[in-house]
């Protein structure tokens, strides 16, 4: 044994955490030990309330501390548009942008038969509920760009269709300051599938 | 706010720590939620119980649960000889090589004027004490190979050499494993003026 114990079950816990091997935990271990304790402590309160006291809101799915979540709780939000994605951090990135002002519902993963992942397992069924409410006029599905993403779109849209819903597709293209040099194929051919007039 | 409370606490812990901003302590963040209670409960304790139940040891300055400290207290490693090293985990780095069987010192440090170190702000004093016991017969300088390391083991060496105790420093030269084509000049110079006859 080359650490005190306490040092090392403080490495071990860092290791659990994605992306970070042995030499990093021993820097970030170490580096907690020059702060203060305060500091300390409130690292370790947030750690255990994240866990405890977040869980997903019953209406859309996204993370939250009260149920329903502040976006489906906010009156002045647009209850006519629901933006379909598969991650809560994707209502994050779509928060973070400030243009859509309509309501979420988070899917918690995509459909993939390669991993066994069917339409049963993602957040679906309570998708078709909130439907049912006539208020839904549009269903924008903003699953990943993957195929597992086209799928679970696909799958959604045509699951939908029939109660006269307009579903619609994010666009795929060139990311804004890209470079069209450095785009590959895939992501060419949609761009120009997509374009538009002028 | 685009996070829910809870997490965005714990996103601000995880961005005190050495080298992860915002983007790595969103995902670390998002992991925990992911990872089972009992992981994070360990986590939680783990942070707390390092800071709290390690100091140093007030033989040698290395870090440590106990006082004296495991290596210190060891009666089968030999008191002769005296490494001294800039940081804790110097120690670390030494005893995993398993080759050096004598005690440690450590200086928390390193003198440098510009930073306003000078002697009294490490721990050399200490290092004096434990030199009047005639036990030791050899102090090892281990400061690392920088301009700070260099002029605290010329200070340690002239400090000591009237008590006619052996003071060593250890070998600069190329890494093993390293290439010479992309070793710095100052490391070539010194691997020069280190050669040995084979």
């Amino acid at each position: 044994m080359h650490y005190p114990e306490p040092i090392s079950k403080l490495i071990e816990s860092f290791m659990k955490l994605p992306g970070i091997g042995p030499k990093t935990a021993a820097r970030l271990a170490f580096h907690v030990l020059t702060m203060k304790e305060d500091t300390v402590l409130t690292f370790s309160k947030a750690l255990v309330d994240a866990k405890r006291n977040l869980g997903y809101c019953s209406t859309c799915g996204h993370i939250t501390d009260v149920d329903p979540c502040h976006i489906c709780a906010d009156k002045s939000r647009d209850d006519s548009m629901i933006c379909v994605v598969q991650d809560t951090k994707d209502v994050i990135a779509l928060e973070k942008m400030r243009d859509y002002n309509g309501k979420y519902h988070v899917l918690h993963g995509a459909i993939s038969p390669m991993d066994g992942i069917g339409p049963e397992d993602i957040n679906v069924s309570s998708l078709l509920v909130r439907l049912q409410d006539e208020t839904v006029q549009e269903l924008i599905l903003a699953t990943n760009p993957t195929i597992e993403g086209e799928a679970t779109a696909m799958y959604i849209s045509r699951l939908v269709k029939p109660s006269g819903i307009r579903t619609t597709r994010i666009a795929h293209g060139l990311p804004v300051g890209g470079d069209l040099e450095y785009a590959d194929e895939v992501t060419l051919s949609k761009a120009l599938e997509g374009r538009r007039e002028l």
